[in-house]
């Protein structure tokens, strides 16, 4: 069967085509400097919000009409696979995502789970067989079912950790099964309600035995898949132990983690912690852990995770400027972290969601990458530092000063001639490139 | 003598110019439905930002490099009269809007305040007959001085209630003096740091009749500018009586002042208190309420009032489509109410920002009419609501109905069929204009 | 049966009990100034919340352990009566307050949810026969069900308006027939997702209908409850339209219906729109329009509607001192509006929410009508704002001048001396009264 | 001469003192616990706040009536000292605080500050002779100037990095030549604007630097005292480098730095980075890293450091908790990064506000003791983790197992038994403990 009927396979027209089903602006082959759009651009469908979720909020029943809701247990797991890869055909989308519980039913134990799991696994390796769409990170759900409610590796109860930890282990071995190039980490409940009832640092240790046991058994099975952690701040808990990258770093670092682990960047969960995305992701470039990206966006106003797919081309722009510096994401990808709005509950909605997403990143990619070639803000950053590189200025990052050296530059001083930063100037170069890229091809 | 030496007068060259001090999209004399660009973007300066202001921040001194500041007390206050008009001159800018206290410097008295008032008002009047630049609007400053610290109309203690009427009434001669075309009241210290000292009830009702008072005698004097006042929700009070156009407006109706004010409505203002700046213009629209705009940006991850140039095309554009669906701002105008950043503190970047901001506009002003021409917004909200034109609908906006028909109706009904609200659809297609419309041209 | 069954009834030790289920400070009978506490806190018990509710969360499945659970459909239903009463009565408490959707299943078309509404019905009007908890108010959930995806009385469909007004109808019969004290409107779904594809007038409008609607049936059908309107300024929409008190007044001003509603103020509301929760109560209070409290309280850190049991004795003692300056909430009362932590799963949980909550507010009642005994916060007031008792002071809140009669009194003002504000010691002082207060009986 | 003329010496009466200058809690030499209070509340006044600042704000002219303010130049920076002894004295205050810019004016060149500096730094060093008050720590002002508008360690230019570098050598000089127990780095402005302009790497790189140079010469000079960063997440600059505790113990490890620093935790800075204020002191304690506090509270609705003295008991009461866990804090303290109102402009109101802070960090000491001695928190943490002390737990928490034996170990659970956490229950006992820790004494 087909569930979505009405829609063929999208096409790969560019920016003159009319038919709203149509890509305007992604076009996997076109060349984005000594790449192609579709070696920079990984996209990945998130199998949750796509295919499992169903636009339920807190204050309301699920609104999506989904053609394969007509089943139930496993038949709907197996229906949904059926879906996924009929929508990843139809869109083109290189990679795909999924946590342990979107793809199969939760048993009455572990065991019945594990059962299910081997199932819609199998199904699933059969059906990547036939297509050209791979995984590009599975993880373990541990924070939806009741058990995860004090903390998955940081619960207050042993059984929990050592539940957590076998849902791990299944994933590793399911990563290594399907070929997942990535393997996240996202502790939704891996954090606190309150202080008051919490031994932060039990909790913090915990979960980095936990990371270290699953270094020590990907190592043991070969799978080496990129480990990421994917920091967000607060949300379903008051506070996360991986607020974010700088202090998802920390911890890294503080049980020595940090070269087996890198970031899966969240922009809405970047914008929830008080930071850019790009800033997210300049941070984490810079100190060598940026692996993924988790593409959405966040509503400005609003204190939650919205999980929007990405338009704001701003964002995509200097997003993707980020990864080009950085070479591109390596094994990782840009995935969809994101939903339709809860009114957008028609299937089709899924299939311009995702365009809109594909074509903004598109753009994003090939702003950036004219940005990059006119030397636009590389030209503005070498020119504001250049006193760094000689004179005292070249002492400084060469190590070849001291206070004393530094107190005598400074008394022999008379004024410093500092110029402007030029913001205004640069937003509105940002703006001639945005309204011009595609008038000026 | 002339300020801003290194500066001629920018060109209105249109997308074309590469000359980073020329128009880019603003070219005032292009046609734009039935008015011309100048016409539906009544720009305006704002004296305090561009003139006085010197880009201290709490944490720091000003950093501007004025060419004017060598001069102090009336010299400095008249040397700004001649550098603002130089500035207009050269950017071509149809209107200012000032503050009593940003054109002349404090007396020790009121007396002596008034008279250095006189002198720079006369030196205004004499300037203006030979600028095209007119005076959007003018307004009293009661907020800067320490006796404003508990609020001017709404202060604790009667003479500061005096004084500050005393100043709104110089302010309306004055505007009438120079043929202000709007008088705007921003309660920059009417609310309160805290209620455990405050009367608020007292406080509304003599904000409410210091406006009673300045609608009398500004119809005395035959000054018949448009009364406006502008929300804020909070800074520097904790909280300000006029959080917003909508409980801005709940006070005009108790007050029965709701004829005689409308709104002047800011960016940054509106996202400080929860709200999009489209949302304020809308709901003002709607309410006949829409006066004029403090035209600038915030930043969404800060706090407080940045005032950043409004570069976001996203939404100058919606601010655009507001102000067409108004008809215009009337009398009303876009006032940049923007300071450049702290770091970009030379004269030529004043100039950069507005001509940023005003092309920014420019282009929020051409893809909404573009929107509106194509009938893409208003196309899908009237498919949208199709259901109240006729039947049950009709009966509903009619009023030709009660709760029992509405039973009998609901009674009746199997399914109610619902369609996507189609939000990622039409954020694409927003892209869509902004990215191919100079390419389109 | 018992659901309750470790729980006998709550004693009201006051103060000195050591029995963590006795309230340490609520006492029913005990004199508040001209009142008793009972009748100043007329608690009442959410339905949905306590009875209704599973705890679940956007990232997590319902953690409640609730013995009626193993029952299901109209059985459960009934169950939840019977645990209802069996919880009032144990806990002493006055009011209870549901939605229709909580007492009983929707059916599968609106006749048969009628019929299990009557029997439900039927059932609580024949427990409250038997007891002394009363209703305080019911209202219609017209926010969870798929049809309200897209608003209710502001849905884009006529029918979705009718249903609505079909439920209100039902609602407003079954607050008659239980003798409820008010009744409430929530808007969950009155608001809008984005500006973008919404008819901001039409839908306003709508609102307004409704609301006229509703008065008008009440009063055909005798039904003298008062209406309230309870403000929230989003989620699960973007943007609600009655986002706080302010707006909502504003809105019943514009539609004239500012003389049949009151509102119903939640603190955890109050604080995402941007707002203390006293300066709600004061705002309502000072124009008359204070009608009742969801009592609950939000985390400041956190975006999101928590609805927490309220604890912060400084929020609970200046809420009581509003509401005491009210002379009470009239026909209104303290509903409690809060929900167990998720991690409070267990059913002993819900009593000691309820009294940590209701021993919170009678400690907030006993200082604050403490400081109103002693003139703390009053004399204050009184002292600080003695200028407009007299004098120019005088004719300004009599109405008694001009501008010109104040300008020529500001300018024989030589400097006008002002008094510090005192925050700190204000401050200071109150927690000197709650650290001392029971030391001091 | 006297500058505070109408204020005594403040009385240490206890709680029943009904002079508003004295303390009610506070009492230096009560034991509590292995300690006295005065160990355990190292309170320190802030020179800037108390002495410098003159209560401006963005929109308004300082306030402050200061008797101090008829001085000018280094004759005003003298009789700040003189006050500031008077101060000290009179409150009976253990240490204070200073930014070299506090202490003495800034000359036309860097030799010419040195000298203003080495004047009052004498004139302090002679006047510490005769007083009980020493300096917890002094710091450099590398933010207020404008040639730091760039950044101080972290600017663009080479010149200003040796500005600050001098500054900072001067510094530790001077904190030598008075005993200062600590060195503090608040940067200010060693964040960025825009990432758009900036070499973030770079400006980390040399902000590193800057650090260390600084370790060598103490080390060089023997100044002992402990460095100290101060996190702070925004303002002025759009994002702080070291945005929290987390993020700066990120830094120190990447730079090898943490065993120089630890952090000097500001409560409102904390809140301004979505932290509660006992969150950074823990995450702080819990790794070896909490050095000194900045003792003040910010407004929960207000998006700026509002810098208002503590007088929020929970808070105060939580942070105590961790501070008594931690042994105390060393050679740290608690010095009032406060400032009072700006309309508590009255020179009595210093005191009123040290008084109000003094005394509710003696009531959060008193209280978080007793639930110590009472094994409140203590207790319910003990039980809650307790499965971490037998079987798989210990077996978890000592490394002694792997995730096959950890599967293993789940594959035979049937259900996991949670238990409550009981928040509302522990917050209730919070409340009792706060109302009758007086009533019991």
């Amino acid at each position: 069967m087909t569930y979505f009927s009405t829609i063929n396979k999208i096409n790969f027209e560019g920016a003159k085509s009319t038919n709203p089903l149509a890509f305007k602006f992604y076009n996997p082959s076109e060349k984005i400097g000594d790449k192609t759009m579709e070696e920079y651009l990984r996209f990945g469908v998130a199998y949750w919000h796509t295919f499992t979720a169903d636009l339920s909020d807190p204050f309301g029943a699920g609104t999506a009409d989904r053609p394969w809701d007509k089943f139930s247990g496993l038949d709907l797991a197996k229906a949904r696979v059926e879906a996924a890869f009929e929508f990843f055909e139809k869109l083109g989308v290189p990679y795909y995502c999924f946590h342990d519980a979107d793809i199969a039913p939760e048993g009455s134990n572990l065991r019945e789970t594990y059962k299910n799991l081997d199932i819609i696994v199998a199904m699933l390796k059969d059906y990547m067989k036939d297509s050209k769409t791979k995984l590009l990170w599975n993880t373990a759900n541990n924070f939806s079912h009741p058990r995860f409610v004090h903390g998955a590796a940081s619960s207050n109860h042993a059984d929990v950790f050592a539940y957590s930890a076998a849902k791990v282990k299944k994933g590793l071995e399911i990563g290594k099964e399907l070929g997942a190039e990535n393997y996240v980490f996202w502790g939704g409940r891996e954090g606190y309600e309150t202080l008051l009832n919490t031994d932060m640092k039990l909790e913090m240790d915990n979960l980095a035995r936990l990371f270290h046991l699953a270094v020590d058994y990907a190592k043991e099975i070969g799978f080496d898949a990129q480990f990421l952690i994917e920091p967000k701040p607060k949300e379903p808990t008051s506070h996360q132990y991986d607020f974010d990258v700088a202090s998802g770093y920390a911890f890294l670092q503080n049980y020595d983690l940090q070269n087996h682990f890198k970031f899966n960047i969240e922009a809405n969960h970047a914008t929830l912690a008080g930071h850019t995305f790009e800033h997210e992701l300049r941070y984490a470039r810079i100190h060598g852990m940026l692996g993924s990206v988790d593409a959405n966006q966040g509503h400005p106003l609003l204190g939650w995770d919205t999980d929007e797919f990405p338009t704001d081309l701003y964002s995509t722009t200097l997003a993707m400027y980020e990864i080009i510096k950085n070479g591109g994401l390596g094994s990782g990808g840009l995935n969809f972290d994101a939903k339709v709005r809860r009114g957008s509950f028609e299937p089709e909605d899924l299939f311009h969601a995702h365009i809109a997403g594909m074509d903004s990143f598109a753009v994003g990619l090939k702003i950036a990458q004219k940005l990059i070639d006119d030397n636009v803000l590389d030209g503005v950053v070498q020119d504001r530092y250049k006193t760094f590189t000689e004179g005292i200025g070249l002492d400084i990052v060469q190590g070849n000063t001291d206070l004393k050296k530094l107190e005598d530059h400074a008394l022999g001083l008379s004024e410093i001639k500092l110029e402007s930063g030029k913001l205004e100037r640069i937003k509105a170069k940002i703006n001639q490139y945005l309204l011009t890229f595609y008038a000026g091809e």
